[in-house]
């Protein structure tokens, strides 16, 4: 299989992701070519660090780069020679199966899919993002892809977060949960109301409604939401974390019993740490485009860069999309048949 | 000032509440009524407890409870003699400033809503709730009144919550941002993007956007946004706050050296465990109704129904609702005069 990395996107590249890259080409030798899009010379500096060329490796020269603070929809129309559209290109060329970017996410999420183009039956892509907790890892999903999303949209997150848990996290029977402001049906916004209904009515192994008291005690594999929320969601989990963190190294350095207990209990400490470090889940995947593309974290460091290539490998290897299409279909399918209500909110649009 | 306590509401009511409400009485000698609405020979048994009976208590016996799990509507509508309904009802006609519950979150606010109505000038109630970060505590609303709020509501959500911050915390110019994607001006749904427009043109202290990483790291000390957004972040932060003591808990229990290490540390443990309890905070207040509301949350202790009616005596006792009515009247000058855009999408409504 072959992936196109945007080694000029995020905070550290391209050294953090020619790392990541040369890293990832070691774990995984079913990967037969890795195009590392960028300026050559930089990418090529990189390159030498490592020592002798790998046949492996593709330089793709491309002069610009999108800039994490680059407006999104501008940048992706101006910056036609960008390494992160470079690389979409590769995949949309059919040179590639996958773009991995480190970038500006906004950037990311529009060039892929307006070049990449949505896969048959799906209307709207979905940004999923895998989330620890102590019994299961759970998929997140839209955490930042559609902000005005219709209810139907959240069924095929339903449809396509289900598929991620099956395909990737070797879950059986993945349980679907909607977020909402309870557990009850009757709760939520019009959206998460009609969600709810439509959802009710699919193959998906649903099983209600959730609130965010819910997220890590083991209730659903898979939660749907709108873009609005599940960015909140998921940003204001990260910032908690930090700030229990902040909070408690603050207090263990108030005396020196306290410093004590904290050296002796160091080892604690650091597994938390590992436990919460979003470099070990290899980013998040936008799901429902004719391709892979998997956004790593624009802080990446080589390590995470190469997780982030190690899941778009996972998502090749296991024909994630055809999969994803066939679901699709059956989907359809149901609603061709009439045993799927339309929504009649819908009906509209 | 007098307070009307629903003394049946909450998972520990009525003890948990009488013993708060006794100690209330006892810290704070301007209140001097307290109406305990509920059961009366169970209300009375706790007050026993207590020794002699207190001269400002009064109590008022309602035959009915509304339950935790009860449908909000449906318990306002069916249980008009519920200590919820009796305690506002109370509100209602003049004979207390506020009504203090630990019950039934929706049916509070459906209930306070619609016996109460909202002042004049404002639309719609919003929930508002206190969040302690280390160099501030901000406040955050909608928490959960207003699911489908219109770019205006948030308008006056934010008025609300820097009159809540000025008068209750004490900030003297008290920085408003709106809940969003990202903190650029045009990251967010058409709520949001709208609402910001409106923001730039009242006299609050607007500082713009922010978004779910910036909850605690003060740059606002007001943070608006839509009842299901805020409910959902409210509850993650709560459940991620959780999560990471458990995931500690777990592996500091691993080895005996760790072991040893926490209880050295166990002060900062405690400390930590102090600073995040929602006891301390006095629950929540539905900002922009006639009469003081407080929302006790369902698990209140002793001290936490002690610290709502604390907090319900600090917004008698600054006039809130009365500045609150001159702030509303001095925004709506501001829009007859057309210093202020009125909101196309609103122009139907």
């Amino acid at each position: 299989m072959k992936l196109a990395i945007d080694a000029m996107g995020g905070d550290f590249a391209p050294q953090n992701i020619v790392a990541g890259a040369v890293a990832a080409l070691h774990d995984n030798s079913r990967i037969t070519k890795l195009y590392l899009v960028g300026d050559q010379p930089r990418v090529e500096a990189e390159l030498r660090k490592f020592g002798a060329s790998n046949n492996r490796i593709d330089l793709v020269h491309a002069s610009e780069v999108i800039e994490m603070d680059d407006s999104p929809v501008q940048a992706v129309r101006r910056k036609k020679d960008s390494s992160m559209c470079r690389a979409i290109d590769l995949v949309k060329s059919g040179e590639a199966d996958a773009i991995v970017s480190a970038g500006n996410t906004g950037a990311l999420l529009t060039a892929a899919h307006l070049k990449l183009r949505t896969l048959e039956g799906v209307d709207r892509p979905g940004l999923a993002v895998i989330i620890p907790a102590p019994k299961n890892i759970f998929v997140l999903l839209d955490a930042g892809a559609n902000l005005e999303p219709h209810a139907s949209n959240l069924v095929q997150y339903a449809i396509m977060g289900s598929l991620y848990s099956k395909q990737i996290l070797g879950y059986k029977q993945p349980r679907v949960a909607l977020l909402s402001t309870g557990t009850e049906d009757m709760k939520g916004n019009e959206l998460t109301l009609e969600a709810h209904r439509l959802l009710k009515q699919t193959d998906v192994n649903f099983v209600g409604n959730i609130d965010g008291h819910d997220l890590f005690s083991n209730r659903a594999d898979v939660i749907v939401t709108d873009a609005f929320v599940g960015n909140a969601v998921l940003k204001a989990c990260e910032s908690t974390a930090r700030l229990v963190g902040y909070w408690l190294k603050q207090e263990l350095k108030k005396n020196p019993l306290r410093m004590l207990g904290a050296v002796l209990a160091a080892g604690a400490f650091k597994a938390l740490k590992r436990k919460a470090d979003p470099d070990e889940y290899g980013g998040a995947v936008l799901l429902g485009i004719n391709g892979i593309c998997v956004k790593a974290h624009g802080a990446s460091s080589p390590n995470a860069a190469k997780n982030a290539i190690r899941v778009a490998a996972e998502f090749i290897e296991c024909q994630f999309n055809e999969h994803l299409v066939e679901e699709t279909r059956k989907f359809h399918d149901k609603v061709q048949q009439n045993t799927f209500a339309q929504p009649p909110i819908e009906a509209a649009s």
